[in-house]
């Protein structure tokens, strides 16, 4: 059948085609040249965190694995190779058999992490490791974007719940894995159905202006919305006269009233007024929802108003400035030969310009102080330290092509929110700093 | 079938579900209020243009057009909905019906636009229109911020070809949406296969620093790639030393080597050196291509460096620091009842907090000085000017339900370059400043 029918809005058949063009002319000169069999370490990494930030957070790994179980080349991805001549018949015989068959390592999901962090190491072939390149960064600078924004979001709030409601603000498929990263970020619940739909994050919503314009008069509107979504609903109290609506809705809900939602003015301002005319009217459980361009500052300036829960849309989405997450994909060490056994080589990039990295394959760990709290971020290319042994951060999660590291979107949550209580406490200053943990490298040589 | 079979990145298995859970929530009240039927007209606008920025340019229509054909509620969808208890079974019903059979006018793609263009006006019964609001903000916020990127980056390459090559850094079917936008934009291909394979646009790409590392030596590495892709293939030349690596390459290719390609350091005096050391060594045809990090300004500072084309990644992808659009999608009018024949009421919200907007179903038109260059952008909710009827800027996409205005994506792009041409020569100026057109009102009661 046709991928069109379904009613996607992509007709892209599998992932095997979230590719730059240079990987399959890679392989394709690679497996002429017999290079392509060399056993290699491919490295995601970031050379620098957003200027500011204190700490970055993974997100994105749990797609990352349904990517690379889903990268196959079909028929009609295989002709469309063919008839562009982007790749020769020999690579395509060999790209229509493939399925990755090597390893992967990666920080776990909600892990933070630090500059030159081995977030992910991917190991196997050049040719079937190369080929994942542009999917595996294309997920976890994005998500991983998001999650460290609604990191500090939901810092910042605190015990209050954060909704996401950006996904008119971005693309829509980019909406759905945003509101999947806002929740391992921190975040309690989204609008967006399609995240309800496909991760099971709870989803909420009740109306907008247009339904309090689209009748007759706003008492109308409120009548309607509580007559069918009951008393326990969000009543939107800013289409007119905030004063008049709060009091408008106390009629028509009662004191059972479960919200209203301020999105527009001085929210600060507004919050305590509505607050204290809810509280004059008796409807002292009624809530207060706040929505209005809300970043991660704006949540922290309003720690003192009246505030029950806060709706985060456009910052949330774009990453609060930082929409992605400069991590690369690099070749860090390979094999001197195509023979299995060959040893490998590390390898690195020299040229000046400041893009230069690491070579050989790494392991990480997190080094506590006395008090158990994170101090360094320690990376190294020969044998763990024996007191580093019980604080690796990479875990396994792809053996030999299978996935072996599934896991509840609640447990990336779970996790976030224990690694960031382990940093020092300057991690959730919203100040502009530097990262919160140094990352030190003990080389192989360093025989340490 | 399981959509979850195709190996789809996210099984969604219509855009119906890009939706805010308001949306639902509001039919259903809606339903039960009586005023679901009422005739309603939404329109897309932008109360300002990012901050700096001259013009918008529309991208995404062709994607909404796809989107809202694609609007279907299936079994799957509906089973979710009920088992959240989101809506009723009224509501159910109601949805599994459901097709948008009203109107959508709208600028066509690649036009520009100026704070409050009515972008796109969808007309319909509340009910139909009311629920496509996400899902069509997604599509042009995200796709326009794209697109207006793209445009200042063009103007600023002038003739030499862009290449988009940010999917890594971008959500990655935001990218392959990016990859469309830039497009429309002026790019002239893109490194996401994706893309190619979706929208027809050009593909190209050759190789990474993985793949020289990958080999013995730099010559090893360049030998495999031009014995395969032949001599006009494009090197990589920075992985160690750039001047040996020319010297290289051209000994390896000849002075028919296609070209060179330069990703990190400074490009301006790299580019240069480059050039001098291909003309030395005779290989005057072999064009430099330049990748690194670049924006607007970037490539606007190479205008004199002997660069031939320009790739560019993730301050594509991400707007060049405006990764969204702020566009609105609001009730401007609705009936005065469910009479099909009765009359329109414009409608707009009136609270305090600067996001009022302008009621009334809107026309639009740019009109031009006695040069031809475009003077104002004018809108209106009375009858149109006899001077401005034909120019006039939207036009029929929807009709009844059915598209009428699908056009091959070259149209957008040709649209957008004729557009940006009737612009005051200001608008290209890369340098932040005011919309270059001023947005004047005419509004029905004055009679004009």
């Amino acid at each position: 059948m046709d991928v069109a029918d379904l009613g996607l809005p992509v007709d892209v058949p599998s992932t095997a085609l979230f590719t730059d063009q240079y990987e399959l002319t890679m392989l394709r000169a690679a497996l002429a040249s017999g290079t392509a069999e060399r056993r290699s370490v491919f490295e995601v990494f970031t050379r620098r965190l957003p200027d500011g930030r204190r700490y970055g957070v993974v997100g994105g790994t749990g797609r990352v694995l349904d990517a690379v179980e889903n990268f196959r080349f079909d028929t009609a991805v295989l002709t469309f190779l063919r008839e562009r001549e982007i790749v020769d018949e020999e690579t395509l015989d060999w790209l229509a058999g493939y399925r990755f068959r090597g390893d992967i390592w990666g920080y776990p999901e909600g892990e933070v992490y630090f500059p030159g962090s081995p977030i992910m190491r991917v190991e196997g072939t050049f040719a079937e490791c190369v080929l994942l390149e542009t999917v595996i960064l294309s997920i976890l600078n994005h998500d991983s974007a998001i999650a460290a924004a609604a990191s500090r979001m939901s810092a910042a709030a605190g015990d209050r719940p954060l909704i996401e409601m950006g996904a008119r603000r971005t693309h829509e498929l980019a909406a759905v894995a945003a509101s999947r990263a806002a929740y391992v970020g921190g975040f309690a619940t989204t609008s967006d159905l399609a995240a309800g739909f496909r991760y099971g994050i709870p989803t909420v919503g009740t109306s907008a202006h247009a339904f309090t314009l689209l009748h007759d008069s706003e008492r109308d509107a409120f009548r309607a919305q509580v007559d069918t979504l009951g008393r326990g609903t969000t009543l939107l109290v800013d289409t007119y006269d905030v004063a008049e609506a709060v009091r408008t809705a106390v009629e028509v809900a009662g004191t059972e009233l479960g919200a209203v939602r301020i999105d527009s003015g001085d929210l600060l301002l507004v919050a305590h007024r509505v607050r204290q005319q809810l509280d004059e009217l008796g409807a002292r459980d009624t809530k207060i929802v706040v929505t209005s361009d809300l970043d991660e500052y704006a949540i922290a300036s309003l720690a003192a108003a009246p505030v029950d829960a806060y709706g985060v849309g456009t910052q949330l989405v774009t990453g609060s400035g930082h929409p992605t997450s400069s991590m690369v994909y690099k070749l860090v060490a390979r094999a001197e030969s195509a023979d299995p056994k060959a040893p490998l080589v590390p390898v690195a990039k020299k040229s000046s310009g400041g893009k230069t990295s690491v070579g050989g394959r790494k392991w990480a760990a997190r080094r506590l102080d006395s008090y158990g709290v994170a101090e360094a971020e320690v990376l190294g290319t020969g044998p763990v330290p024996a007191a580093l042994a019980d604080r690796q951060l990479l875990v396994e999660l792809v053996k030999g092509g299978e996935v072996v590291a599934r896991e509840p979107l609640d447990a990336a949550r779970e996790r976030h929110t224990r690694a960031r209580a382990g940093l020092p406490m300057s991690a959730t200053q919203l100040s502009r700093g530097e990262p919160v943990l140094p990352t030190e490298y003990l080389h192989a040589s360093s025989g340490s």
